[in-house]
């Protein structure tokens, strides 16, 4: 519907342009959201973008900036003048600054920090300062912080003072004089509040907070767990040094699993949309994999050519091996699955690893118990082989459910205790471990039954 | 971290209340937060919770109420008295209590609805009549309302008189005599306004609003597009019915993150955490899945039995059908989830068919040829074949990955554009497929090149 929307929209602003009905342009993105703007521009000739820009009233201009793409960024800011710049600067919070700065070339960052005033360029630069993906790297500065002793009226005219140039007002900070948090106050609490009450009386203390150094996926976790619209960041000394906000946070939940779901498939995870990508970048972010899991399925090839023999004197043996080898991989990578986004999710953890093990291993003998028994239904009825071939195939058939299971949710935890990223233990590796298993079983079960 | 503190309070909990020091255990409890005691409640023997229960103030233990699972909820009701139960229902906000009576058996849901006062029970019920997974179902009929006439110092009046029972006051908003949505308004504007403003001076108009059908991952995705801490819900007419909070819609966005890496994984996806699922949940989830696999997979098996004689004539060619079935697999799945998330995530729909089709044609040739110039390399340096199969094998690579990017690439947008689940033509089934293809292609460049 939004999609449509912009579309439609395209057209009319391009006829607009040219037609140079400014005050229209004008007045109709006045009606529009910075983040469909955003997506309007990106639709739009590149060469047009410097003159609707300044066509933007100057906070919405500011938010647009920050919700379009790097190089749109990068082209707009070449344009600028200084005072341009400045003027979009200003209006920016730093934490979006911080993202901006970290994206751009040398020469353009440099040009942004002259713009912005000392006290914006300090906090920008203490931001990029902490390291990539943690809470530091995400926070903001701009918030609201309250003292202990301060009345609600002082507090709410402290707030129309300061109020204006913070990311949000929602929840202040209460702090002592070292800038020890102390508490957490919500604009709700302070509006329902009689005028004359202490903060101390009526702040919630215990506050959930995170350290700078936090991952910013358990950040936005705990954002989630806590139903909060912002959660502080301390330093080592529990001195309140930012905060990070809910819309930050929600960001991060989305790229986080599109991450795994990334990783789970195979391949390198990138921040950009997938249609913005370019065709060399997709294939560097697939071909790694590819390589590495066709090399591995050499140990598949192998077994196969070991048992040569057996094989060319039953070629009936050869028409299972597909099949084998997919129902192990997809019950595999179901347990995987299941373990590595229990992980994400904070719901399972290494201690966990013998619970899991019994789940799987019991609900590997159902799942393995109920495949053999249609399968060799199947291979007597349908495909009429030889009674002791199908018990070949449906023996393989549970014993590779069984040992694809334990693997498949034991590899993750292993990989999460060692500190590797449980994801890239999903289906595709585990399939290739399990194909080469699957052979072994299958060949020593046909050896050992048929006498081959 | 979170983790290891609820173990050890576990334990602490546990033998302060066979001492009976019931003061000291309400004084642990008042300094901590909703989430946690729910899920240390969850790790305590389920006797001891009634009793544990009565030791929270209401308001913590509403919350407390909220975060427990259905179970715990249940068995908590049955043990209340009317009054006990009353002043619980009475502290719950109405989506979180339409939550709970969808969960809970007919009896209880009666006993439930006639705690709770008139105008409650009727917008429980009103929200229960939406239906699942809509805006409507999710949203909560308690938000602040307010009218465009009124000046900032009555709205903050009305605030101040209302406030309390509101789930939230962080943004207002603004309607006719018709309830039809003018505006919304933030507390930090009002804050920051001047007392005498007329609100319809500083609402802002054209607000982003969903319809009460609308699907929920829809609204999450608009409430994370926008930076929206809620947003409004309407009907038909554009009347204000309810509003969607950025904390229940931060729970969508997870869940339906969770449901989409399940089904890619063909699994049949549950709302429950993966340890608290039973054996046999577990079970359904997962084997109609690979029975279906299973026997899809008899289509590989009937062309290999197509080939018996060329392959008994030659069984060197056996030795690379898992390594060509599984690069195969790998490069189409890589394909598919690509696009399926990006449908996720709105930046693609079926219009893009062609760019993606383009796209993913390039990337395929790419990919493909390095495989094959890798292994034929293989083939002929580390295997010693013949220089004819080498070249059977690794022209099958090429073409099969091209065939495997373009499948993985297109049944996800197909599949959309029929109205089915895009997530369930991932790695299971573009794998099956992709089998079958790679085996055609195999054994037909074999028969042609090999005269066999």
């Amino acid at each position: 519907m939004a999609m449509e929307k912009t579309i439609a929209l395209d057209a009319m602003i391009a006829s607009l342009l040219e037609e140079k009905k400014y005050n229209t342009l004008k007045d109709v993105f006045s009606t529009m959201n910075a983040a469909d703007i955003a997506a309007l521009f990106e639709d739009l000739p590149e060469t047009s973008l410097p003159l609707l820009f300044r066509l933007l009233p100057k906070e919405l201009a500011a938010d647009t900036f920050v919700e379009m793409e790097p190089e749109q960024q990068e082209m707009l800011i070449s344009g600028f003048s200084d005072a341009e710049l400045r003027a979009v600067v200003d209006e920016l919070y730093v934490d979006d600054a911080a993202d901006i700065v970290e994206e751009m070339p040398a020469n353009v960052v440099s040009r942004i920090l002259q713009q912005a005033d000392p006290e914006k360029r300090r906090m920008i630069n203490e931001i990029l300062h902490y390291p990539e993906d943690s809470a530091g790297s995400i926070m903001t500065t701009e918030y609201v912080s309250l003292q202990p002793h301060m009345t609600v009226a002082e507090a709410i005219r402290r707030i129309r003072r300061v109020g204006v140039d913070k990311e949000t007002i929602n929840t202040c900070f209460v702090v002592d004089g070292t800038r020890k948090l102390l508490g957490t106050l919500t604009i709700r609490t302070l509006i329902l509040a009689e005028e004359d009450t202490e903060l101390e009386e009526i702040m919630t203390p215990n506050t959930v907070s995170v350290m700078t150094t936090e991952d910013q996926e358990t950040v936005a976790g705990q954002l989630a767990k806590y139903d909060l619209t912002s959660i502080p960041v301390v330093d080592g000394e529990d001195r309140l040094v930012g905060i990070v906000t809910i819309d930050d946070a929600v960001d991060v939940l989305v790229e986080e699993a599109t991450e795994d779901i990334e990783k789970m498939a195979a391949i390198t995870p990138s921040d950009r949309p997938y249609l913005r990508t370019s065709v060399w970048e997709v294939w560097k972010q697939r071909i790694p994999w590819l390589l590495l899991l066709m090399i591995s399925a050499t140990f598949t090839g192998m077994i196969i050519t070991g048992f040569e023999d057996a094989l060319s004197k039953m070629v009936i043996l050869t028409a299972y091996i597909p099949m084998l080898m997919d129902t192990g991989g997809n019950s595999g990578s179901q347990a995987s699955v299941s373990v590595i986004r229990s992980l994400s999710l904070g719901e399972v953890e290494f201690g966990d690893v013998f619970r899991v093990l019994w789940k799987e291993l019991r609900v590997s003998i159902l799942c393995g118990l109920s495949l053999a028994l249609v399968g060799f239904g199947k291979l007597m009825l349908l495909d009429g082989v030889d009674v002791w071939v199908a018990l070949v195939v449906s023996g393989t058939l549970l014993l590779t459910v069984i040992a694809a299971k334990l693997i498949g949710c034991s590899l993750p935890l292993l990989a999460k205790k060692i500190g590797l990223d449980p994801a890239v233990c999903a289906s595709p590796f585990i399939t290739t471990m399990v194909d080469a298993l699957s052979l072994l079983i299958y060949f020593g079960i046909a050896t050992a039954v048929l006498h081959i």
